[in-house]
């Protein structure tokens, strides 16, 4: 007989972030606006270079880079970021210690082990609206619910809302489902939205009332790519109202360096979970690539790291300068609106009078034609609520790339009026 | 109140490999014959400096290599891997299409993803006795259960009990359960053991024959760290009685290499169950390290990889003989068996009258206290039935420390008999 293996059920499901990379890869003559790529000129190449000589001249190439590493990763590593961590958010050495951190393939990973070492099937997980599609993916492939939170004008998370739907959980007697709280605080996927430090705080003061364990897991992936300053807002780790809550920070090295190297990293505050993810993580891959992550610790200790990122940010802050610009006036007298981020590598665009944006739309298909890809907002809200946004990067085109694409963004948009004139 | 993840389950449970790495990598004065490390010397330091040249050299370190990727993996690597898989089986190109092939985060991953994507809780997985261990923490991880194969004398599998496992499982309305078949082919990990063409053609027409689908999973690790001459039997991927079973093959080409670059690929014959992994691991990390993987394509195109593996050949040969006749007649005198392996890292050891080897066992205490670290063979066995039996690797030490960690083990060996005689 001819066996198939039909019966994958929900894991079969299409991933959106790998199908539309895979397409944006695959189309050389599409403009993709759509993938988080970084800035493909910038990279560090000369950078890499080096560090490889310097490692190999060293002596240190061979059994503490090309073998085998410890799960957890490298302990010098480790000791850099705990220490970039503890200057970022002034906290002494005693209040975080580098035990409680450890490295993963991206910061992707930690959110993977985080809802699986924490979450059942049917479980429930807070999100922002809207929030990292990619985690709602993971979400969904748990079985675990995408909860969102009520949101503020501002892009706020609306506390008073909020304490109500705990309450209204809790009085159904199903609090203890709430597993955990999924905050973008930094410039945020997709949004650019920053999350207050007194917002931040009153989250942590509402969660440490509740009669059960709530766990915050703060996504601070862009927090560095700011373009001039960083936003002025303290993570959980530093904050009063988040001593007694489970807590993990999670950010990554790559993004604002190299990301075909692909390291992230993560403070976890409570050692249960911590434990649980590492065991995971041991079964998963026992540990991220060990040469990888010697190389952006060479670039940390080097600081290479911090001279190529703050060349970085004026670098994005043009690219996104560029796509705003050229947008620009056309596309806001179509209707059009959106906010000029201060970090990040997104525009995050609301359509005309709530019009469709969603990948099977007339939008979506005009701007195809048009031969520009977006990502539909809709991804980013839990149950694709809002259908009249779009997540625009400027992260891997280059300036004349970003222009063009506007141009023909704009294009279809303009298509789009006159076809609903018509 | 103070919020505790107390409840995290199953998933707390600690992981064996991460702890015995983590303990060897923690113990300067220990010898550990236990990680299943590679050889730190011969590490291929001055290949990778090299190539990291010549990529930079070539224009090719940014986009290319420093960018994310594909999730699938590269393009060029993935086809050099389809063509290498097609030599090594000859296969022909018709029958084996690289768009059916992966890159993952070591073969590691791989085995991961195709138990997620495969098992619910509650599921059996067939297995070896013995088996690679960390792929019976990934069953246990999941909740799914590993069933063991009956053996026979030589090590391979009794086909005749295999049949009559699988009858019993169909008469009790069971065998939908029963998702897949591990098989660690070639210089198992910890047996050293390979399974013949003529058994594995059987084990493929009884699958066959079966009324639900069974997967089969080839673990072909260390297939190309053969000594001498490979082992002669193709995989199950040349096999005809294969040709209607879903199928998955997995190898790495970094423990034969460089491991602190962690690339394992596989390729699977089931277009569901391949997109249902490539999904899954789309969340976990969208895609292994591209640099890490564009090194290995470069050390395969350029002839570096099998080099530096032929090299390794010799190597790995006589350190496996040292360690061989370092324990030598001092330990078979002792009543001690074991079998000279063609290929691997492993040695795999019987105890005298059964004399317990596991981790709280007197022998084990012994041998920490002479200084030498091994593996508890129960760990090997689902359900730990077999406490008679260590795995010694032979991979990292040198060739003096091999010597000095043999008189070590052979020290507690002959403590253990005089306090038994005593």
């Amino acid at each position: 007989m001819q066996a198939k293996l039909s019966d994958l059920g929900m894991r079969q499901r299409p991933s959106d972030i790998t199908r539309l990379m895979t397409f944006a890869l695959e189309q050389p003559n599409m403009l993709s606006l759509a993938a988080g790529f970084t800035d493909n000129e910038s990279l560090p190449i000369e950078d890499v270079r080096e560090i490889v000589e310097e490692i190999a001249d060293s002596g240190a190439m061979g059994k503490t880079t090309l073998q085998y590493g410890a799960n957890k990763g490298r302990d010098r590593l480790r000791s850099l970021l705990a220490k970039r961590i503890r200057s970022f958010d002034t906290i002494d050495e005693s209040h975080l210690d580098e035990k409680n951190l450890f490295i993963s393939n991206g910061s992707q990973q930690a959110l993977y082990l985080a809802i699986q070492t924490l979450c059942d099937p049917g479980d429930f997980v807070l999100v922002e609206q809207p929030t990292y599609f990619v985690f709602l993916e993971i979400l969904q492939g748990f079985g675990v619910n995408a909860l969102a939170m009520p949101m503020r004008e501002d892009g706020e998370i609306d506390l008073a809302g909020l304490e109500r739907l705990l309450s209204q959980f809790e009085s159904e007697g199903n609090l203890d489902k709430v597993k955990a709280l999924y905050l973008v605080s930094y410039f945020s996927n997709p949004s650019g939205h920053c999350v207050s430090e007194k917002v931040k705080s009153d989250i942590g003061s509402l969660l440490s009332r509740q009669k059960e364990p709530i766990a915050v897991i703060e996504d601070a992936a862009y927090r560095e790519l700011y373009y001039e300053n960083p936003f002025d807002s303290r993570s959980g780790l530093a904050l009063e109202s988040f001593n007694h809550l489970p807590v993990l920070y999670t950010s990554t090295l790559t993004k604002p360096y190299a990301s075909g190297l692909k390291v992230g990293y993560s403070y976890c505050s409570d050692t249960n979970w911590l434990n649980s993810m590492l065991n995971v993580k041991g079964q998963q891959d026992f540990g991220t690539a060990n040469f990888a992550q010697a190389i952006v610790e060479h670039a940390l200790a080097s600081g290479r790291f911090d001279a190529h990122l703050n060349s970085l940010r004026g670098l994005y802050k043009s690219k996104m300068l560029t796509l705003h610009e050229s947008l620009g006036e056309s596309l806001k007298s179509l209707g059009w609106k959106w906010e000029e981020p201060a970090g990040g590598l997104y525009l995050w665009l609301k359509s005309p009078n709530g019009m469709r944006t969603d990948g099977e739309s007339p939008f979506h298909s005009s701007c195809i034609e048009n031969g520009v890809f977006y990502v539909p907002g809709n991804l980013c809200f839990p149950g694709n609520e809002d259908r009249s946004r779009i997540r625009l990067s400027f992260g891997s085109l280059n300036l004349e790339d970003i222009r063009e694409a506007a141009l023909r963004f704009v294009a279809a948009a303009a298509s789009m009026t006159d076809s609903a004139i018509a």
